[in-house]
């Protein structure tokens, strides 16, 4: 029993999305032929305008709305708030990290998205080049907080960042690793617990 | 900190669709956001196509294509099929689960699809008043097979079935409950043991 | 870094316990260091009258306790029970199953405890020689429900049982199989949903 | 269906073992019912030695064997070995978490056992008469190193051993929470998130 080419069309697009597997996806399409015709058309509209009108920052390459008031700057709102603490700089892997942070009200520094992490067959697609031409031209950066996720990845990243930008001679910090909140020390991996008794403070 | 307004919009639109929230739909746009506008395209292009493509199928309501062969039929490649078995009548809750039943490739007859359950509030929006239809024109149906989910609403719904479809003096059954496979006594609930011992055979 | 011995040899022990691993059986180990004496002392008090307090039923191998009343008999409750249906025995796995049908409170018959079921190579442990002579010398058993697990090896067993026991020319039935309780169709796998369709009435 | 009392008795006393609940402790029993009558003995003997054999470590707490070599020191393997730092103090609020810093083997110190938390309603019953005499009669200690979990609980009771133990004037530093290895920003809660922040170097 094969799905119409049609409904089989979206299940396939849908796929793509992250976290979606083909199951999940022809909910999707079920979904959308049970709607209105106008929800369709909605998701449709928003859909052709999200490239138009959505920018990314200049200079950390955050996504923000395109307006009358942003039109002349290409700054999103943290990078263009002047009350934000110039000599931080902290890395992000994408978008939704920093969210994350900001999220927690306790970085007033600016942020700038790597998009990507360092793959371990040398293609490295990452902003790289651009992150070294902020700090280049931001002289009053002191600090470069790393804040790659704690995984194989996030590591990988953080190390071949700590040894690419050390030649700016800026301060470079990385996010504490040790025992998340809620942790024992009964479960926690080897790792982790090393992580932990190593950053003691 | 917010979306900006053409993202939240997204967010807000992939947040109805089932088994998404808000985190997972802020995912999906961050992804077409890096996306080639090609992929965009090819999205929109799909769903402006949906609607017009897919029909209902003027027996069973389950969606098909409409092709050159098909325009002037309106049936589904099930009702069309003449080896079906027509003595027979299965309803199922939604399509998919029409899809479920067809792939263990067990059962021979035709579908009809309720779309719904019946609620516990009195709105009946299921296609009672069609599926009674198809009943009376269509004298060579033999057994009528309720085959609604297991659930509370599922229940409810077989139920209401058997108690309006009872005036037609067709064999109705139901799909069989019980321990399902890898099920163990020690492990199952009280009604599915219930139901088990009271259907043994 | 190792356990003391005597810490060692009472994990080996617990670890061998259904359901308990290693690190489960050093924390029972260590609960025990820090219980009081009374504690440990009733736990060997009670280990070292288990076997002597605690009887088979001469008829279905259930465990009971050996008291005043029960001394001349050698009969559980079940089966000592007189209102109970004498026509019926139902064949279980292991005890804790006899458990659950009885806290159902839907049968009324007798059981047979198999104590084990019939592995793949050949090494049949069970009861099956006791069964057939308690089938033979009890002529009032008109149904005999085989009530294994749904599981492989649960299965394979029932199928042996229907082959040795059907010289009997008693009524022998089995527990439904289908959808469980809450099961829905779009998540069942394809032999439950094959049990549920068959299985219909 | 009541359990036999003598049945019974046992799952009792097995359900107060930690993490095990009355269908567990079933479990347990109906194994030992159908075990050899020598296991069950071998358990008895194993936990009828437990008390006897096993002992505090004088300094640490730590459980070890009493031995011919070790019946006239009353000290643990770590506590009697010259080639660990004296320097050092690691506070652990239970032995398995001891034997999990172990695991890493790079702590080579000596710990003290709290037994147990600080609790919220007063109540402290941890060793902290105990910890003071160990500091004050050790002056070789240098580092005191609090290493409780990073629950609610072991952070009150690591905020009460600052506090309590501040007028010793050694260095007390705590294990580094944070990130744990695999953890990801976008899925770790704020609390962490916060500590990976504020803990950054």
């Amino acid at each position: 029993m094969n799905y119409p080419p049609s409904i089989q069309k979206l299940i396939d697009l849908f796929s793509k999305f992250p976290t979606v597997g083909p199951k999940t996806a022809a909910r999707f399409v079920f979904y959308l032929l049970k709607s209105d015709k106008k929800e369709i058309d909605e998701l449709i509209y928003s859909l052709s305008n999200l490239k138009t009108n959505i920018k990314s920052c200049f200079f950390c390459f955050k996504s923000f709305e395109l307006t009358a008031s942003s039109k002349n700057n290409g700054f999103c709102k943290i990078c263009s708030d002047a009350s934000r603490d110039k000599s931080q700089l902290c890395i992000i892997e994408k978008e939704t990290d920093l969210l994350a942070i900001e999220k927690i009200k306790k970085y007033r520094g600016r942020y700038f998205i790597l998009d990507g992490i360092v793959k371990k067959q040398g293609g490295k697609e990452t902003r790289i080049k651009e992150l070294k031409k902020r700090i280049k031209n931001n002289p009053e950066i002191k600090e470069i907080i790393i804040a790659t996720n704690s995984t194989t990845e996030g590591e990988a990243t953080a190390l071949y960042l700590e040894r690419e930008l050390k030649f700016f001679n800026k301060k470079i910090t990385r996010l504490a690793r040790g025992l998340p909140m809620g942790g024992e020390l009964e479960y926690a991996d080897n790792e982790t617990l090393k992580n932990a008794l190593e950053g003691r403070k």
